[in-house]
């Protein structure tokens, strides 16, 4: 299956979501343009430099050229973004990279036989969310991990699906990547659309410093 | 000399101080399971991807279920180490692991000749610090570098006795092994019992802003 | 070309720079040290990573020794360098070892045919300004790519110039790479001397909350 336009497509939206999340911070062109593409493929590197392969986009600078293209243009025409539409697509296009990329990822490791049956779901979150990770750390802002944003538990349940369909059906590879992938999305697409949070059972109780 | 069980329980040491740093800043069960894997895998991560050997973890996944498992429960019933008696326990098992980690670590370096004899002594403390500076800077708490806790430094002269001990007396490779972790042990565990922190004429003069 | 020790001074300058940065936030020898040879090494480290070669400093050590013994001496003598003169020779150092730096990188990668033509520009500039990045998410400051300091875009300008003499004159390597490097320095220099800034048009224009 070739999911090269979706890719690019989630590559952008990476991009973007990673310029709106900074450009209140009064950041120049060349930090946006660096945010960009360490949000867009910070993940997928991370994950690589952990199998000890190669890092996917010395192969393919597409993931570049398409990263830093959209940054700039979200950059330039941030003001756009203000409008509610505009940015909730964005959010949904993101989310759509987010399940691509981190159900491949979990295919990936899976078909290198990496760390089973563990590392193909760590890696998985690792490639959807530590682009994001990155760039927060870097422009100073409080991660995913810290807010109750429902972001990465959708990536994890999709991986996990995924581990679990690959471990007694081998043979359905090709079903089960899309099957994980429009699941995982379908649940962060849940989240954008009623704003939904982790629950507060879930969640450390003292929460009054800081 | 095979510290297999003493590894399991520095493991879950580590774990379980990650969940006891976070938990006060309103934390999920998600991210206390990421950062209680982070903290206890992240330092030993980092030294294999500079060795460039494949990471500890991929041929032993007890080491990333043990955090997650020890995260988990740590996280439930958190509560319950606000007794004070517990809460040192952890410390002192933690402090435990890290001198275990790091002079392992270094003996590892030392058995690959890997930037001898600089590399050892970096890498150990690399191992020992590195998955709580990981920890620290997702989560937004000041890093140990920058507080005046004395962790790092009884890390560092284990690491540096291993390596003087193997340069001038090659063949005690077990009892050096042994002595620099117990004597880094103590330093540690000396700082938890009466508190001691890095001496003021250690520490930059200068401390009016923050 | 050989820069052996012009490499050795702008190691010691990153190193230097690095405990002029961190000082004034009460941090002791140890963190001091360990910040000082990370901000040294650090870049460099991350683009051999992602490369996939072994890590420059484990064949010479005397990176991470002059790294160390700059950043002790920096951190006893630190009380000199309110001396303004004194303070701007470091920066021009400073500036000198990152344009020699980030061109050496783009020429390294450049020879491994690596990711070509975009990658050398990339790990160029993650070698002269990863290592400071990596330091300000340690010691909790504002990291370069938020503040308005004119510090990466002349490495990004000597990487790019490189790039493109070396893909339409392909035999003038040296010549590219003694150019490159004084022109890099050369904008670096400006912006210390007469105290430059990012132009406001190239920075998001809603900065009102930090």
């Amino acid at each position: 299956m070739n999911f090269y336009w979706l890719e690019m497509v989630g590559t952008a939206a990476f991009a973007i979501t990673a310029v709106l999340a900074v450009t209140s911070r009064g950041i120049d062109l060349f930090g946006v343009a660096v945010l960009a593409i360490i949000t867009a493929i910070g993940g997928g590197t991370l994950r690589d430099l952990i199998l000890g392969v190669p890092v996917f986009w010395s192969n393919d600078l597409d993931y570049i050229w398409v990263a830093l293209g959209a940054g700039i243009i979200a950059f330039v025409t941030q003001h756009h973004f203000t409008w509610k539409i505009l940015h909730k697509l964005v959010l949904y296009f993101d989310g759509l990279g987010a399940a691509l990329f981190s159900v491949y990822a979990a295919d990936k490791v899976w078909g290198l036989e990496f760390g089973l049956p563990l590392a193909p779901v760590i890696l998985g979150i690792v490639t959807g969310i530590g682009g994001g990770l990155i760039r927060d750390m870097l422009s100073g802002r409080p991660t995913l991990l810290v807010t109750r944003e429902l972001y990465a538990i959708p990536i994890m349940i999709g991986c996990v699906f995924y581990v679990l369909i690959m471990s007694y059906f081998p043979t359905y590879r090709e079903p089960a990547l899309l099957g994980c992938i429009l699941f995982s999305f379908a649940l962060r697409s849940a989240a954008i659309t009623w704003n939904l949070e982790i629950p507060h059972w879930l969640t450390s109780e003292n929460k009054t410093n800081s």
